[in-house]
């Protein structure tokens, strides 16, 4: 834990201001620390989106309580707050491992939009009764992620 | 994403399940999943603490928009529905990178007790109106992680 919030201090030392709402990432490795959270938001993102595909395709059984939970988790990772994640500065090519376009500082209400759209995609899963339904619910879930990626998620590093 | 979701897919047709309301990790380094899926949640609480523990040493200048997302984000993981995450088998020793103590599963309510004493003393930082009340906070903050980590982690893999 100590090391951990050594490493922390010194990403934060070598940030700026730019607007009261918002830290502005360095162009060094340790701009990166905001990058690595919203892969982390990204990939819980992904598991949880997983473990709805393989109940919907068949491949796990359907159990209402893992189906609820991954709604609910997806949910809650597409209304967490933003500023501390896609901080200023942290476009891809600023910052190592980003693939943030420089879009979503230019159309942020925009960008705030498409995780609105996965929020409500996710929230219409919750509840499904069978993997039929999960199924049914995964398409428009899957096109919010598609749609965000296609617009704001630069090549791969 | 489609190679994402194929690794996924893997990963849960190696699970079965035990109740109704959990998955059972298998012993194979797919049932890791999961437990990259809770570090990647554990990971997210560390940022966000970090970035709240430099504004209350002054290391990063107060910015109340900062503090309440960051406060708002720890809740928000802190209140994250387990049953995907702490998945029975997935204990330190059965899969590869855990360090959850077996205790998790045979106390699962003071388990979740503790999550939501972080969620409370995270919700206590929101509002906090300069960095001596960020700092006042995040004792109580700071408590609930080690209480848990103490209780339900166990040693460095």
């Amino acid at each position: 834990m100590k090391l951990h919030f050594r490493s922390l201090t010194t990403a934060v030392l070598s940030a700026t201001f730019v607007t009261g709402a918002a830290l502005a990432g360095s162009h060094s490795a340790e701009g990166n620390k905001a990058v690595q959270a919203r892969k982390a938001l990204m990939g819980m993102n992904g598991y949880h989106t997983g473990l709805l595909g393989a109940i919907a395709k068949g491949e796990m059984p359907y159990d209402a309580a893992i189906v609820n939970a991954s709604a609910a988790n997806i949910q809650a990772l597409a209304a967490m707050e933003r500023a501390t994640l896609w901080i200023e500065g942290t476009e891809q090519g600023a910052v190592p491992d980003s693939r943030a376009k420089a879009e979503i500082w230019i159309n942020p209400d925009d960008f705030g939009a498409k995780f609105a759209d996965l929020e409500k995609a996710a929230a219409a899963i919750s509840g499904a009764t069978d993997a039929a339904a999960v199924g049914a619910a995964m398409g428009p879930l899957g096109g919010t992620c598609k749609s965000c990626h296609e617009t704001y998620r630069g090549p791969e590093n």
